[in-house]
């Protein structure tokens, strides 16, 4: 086989509108599979990068890396998958597979740099494109399968943001007798309120406003409250268990560790670009931890993908067409969607 | 009994040289052991506090937290200990009992605060003062034993710095394969040095020169870096499962934070009175935690000094008179000490 044109929605250059083009997928190599794209979800993450807001970047970019799709063809060795099987695809496609962190299934720290779905330079040398297209190459070992139970729609989120939210509530030991806070009910957070909710915490809603209030309570929070009001640090200091953070702008970090529970842990999975301030004393005072967390592992997606599909936990999404993803762009900088925006590929 | 006034050196105001005096000792209650103090260390949070460096203190002040000495008298209902035995006081001599901390056995957290061991005041309303006395009545549930084979003088600065150093190497399972950093080479840090390397991790100092290099190794580090040597921080990075900072000025975090593995941890218990600066990046890139210790509670104090007198793991300390104590503030203050002052009290 050779290199296959296929159709795709590309940003030409920085900050320039995505448009219709094709893009070159490889052919099927060995343990390749060939995905048949279904859905593409929108993270903040690509308009960031699609925008340059993260440094330089490669043009054209086909963005998306979350990706959900039916198996169309297979390489010889393939062994994990069969055609008609439904996968996903998250933020990386490769990796070096040998150092500490590949043998240990943590590939997003490879040492080497793992190889990102899109803006990045597979291991041949070759440009990679993302998930805003209607087919795409993976090794075996980088995809995902998507249970049954699970819509692919629904599903295509969880590539990124279910897996950001599960990794640190799974690590952090949100469960049963715990208060958990999420904080931020956007794309990130209202999966957090799902996943933690079915893992079994008492979840709390912290975002700036109660506009989102009815939301939150059907998704499984018990509680919601605003972080405008004052009255929200005084009533719930030293309350959580576990606070995930899904917000990218600075925040009062001393406030906010102040709503901890002696032994108590702030996880951020949001990054803000410019530096916090922290007052050692807001750790010290309890032993409290301030820790970051980053997308997963293979084998930690493929968990968070069985966990979600048993507990039917999909996420809330608008279904757009291709040619509606520049006005999706800038409803997602106004925070305007609930709760991701996801590609029909068919249109694109 | 009645009240009974011992010796003991006090400073009669902040900043005053501390002086001979005498203070009141509580009468042996129903719960209480009566001390015979032999050893007090010197505690770098004795000088803050009597220069009132932490804000407004109680004077006249006895410091001293770091108690070691003989039972002399026990209370009728007292059933851990009997008169002869070796026993230690630390940070605090009592606490609500009932809260969730208290219950728990982390008392250093007690929700209603605890009673500090001086420069406080007790659940009797009186004010209590430290070991830099001949004398104290504690109640026995918040003494501690000290085991054989711990010199007493040796085991005193155990009581502050040990637990303070034993308990975030414990928490953050430093042991055999860890490769755990001490920054800082204290009173605190040099504690580290041996505790983590009898915990049986691969331990390295990180201190601001390569002054005390032999005695870091000669106490249990396998190696020895200069903090101010730019080398050291691009040869180190990504080393270290843990990191424990016993300084206390504000450190260039992101700098730190890059010598840690994935998943590592870069423990404080050295409070800076400034904030710090943190780039959340810094954190969320390598899944790592920023947390901060604070001493440790009585059950696990014991289990402290059981470690250390299992594995002779004593202070490093020069042994003073009390005419000596305002001498020795000014030399800790200018960290001239290897490692700890320890007050013979019969000379008080």
């Amino acid at each position: 086989m050779t290199v296959t044109n296929v159709a795709a929605y590309a940003a030409p250059a920085a900050k320039a509108p995505l448009e219709r083009t094709t893009v070159p997928r490889r052919p099927v190599g060995e343990h390749d599979v060939l995905i048949d794209i279904k859905f593409a979800g929108i993270c903040h993450s690509d308009i960031h990068q699609a925008r340059e807001g993260w440094g330089e970047a490669i043009f054209p970019m086909v963005p998306g890396h979350e990706i959900a799709g039916v198996v169309s063809e297979i390489g010889s060795g393939v062994t994990k998958f069969k055609v008609g099987d439904k996968v996903g695809v998250g933020c990386f496609v490769d990796s070096c597979r040998t150092c500490e962190y590949c043998e240990r299934g943590e590939e997003q720290f490879c040492v080497e740099g793992n190889t990102p779905t899109y803006n990045g330079v597979g291991r041949d040398g070759e440009a990679t494109y993302g998930g805003y297209s209607t087919h795409v190459v993976v090794d075996e070992n980088y995809t995902l399968r998507i249970p049954e139970g699970l819509a692919l729609d629904e599903a295509a989120p969880l590539l990124c943001a279910g897996i950001t939210l599960y990794s640190p509530l799974n690590r952090w030991q949100a469960g049963p007798g715990k208060k958990v806070a999420i904080l931020g009910m956007g794309g990130l957070g209202h999966m957090g309120v799902k996943i933690a909710g079915a893992l079994g915490a008492e979840v709390t809603v912290l975002s700036q406003s109660l506009r989102k209030k009815d939301d939150g309570l059907k998704l499984g929070a018990t509680h919601y409250y605003a972080t405008s009001d004052e009255k929200t640090f005084e009533e719930l200091a030293g309350t959580f268990d576990l606070i995930v953070c899904t917000v990218s702008a600075p925040l009062p970090l001393d406030k906010y560790l102040s709503l901890l529970k002696v032994d108590g842990a702030f996880v951020n999975v949001g990054a803000p670009e410019e530096p916090n301030s922290l007052n050692m004393f807001s750790l010290i005072s309890g032993n409290k931890a301030l820790a970051g967390s980053m997308i997963g592992g293979i084998r930690e997606t493929q968990e968070m993908l069985d966990f979600c599909a048993r507990h039917g936990l999909g996420a809330e999404i608008e279904l757009i067409s291709a040619e509606q993803i520049n006005e999706a762009y800038d409803r997602v900088v106004n925070s305007d969607v609930r709760y991701r925006f996801v590609i029909d590929t068919a249109t694109i």
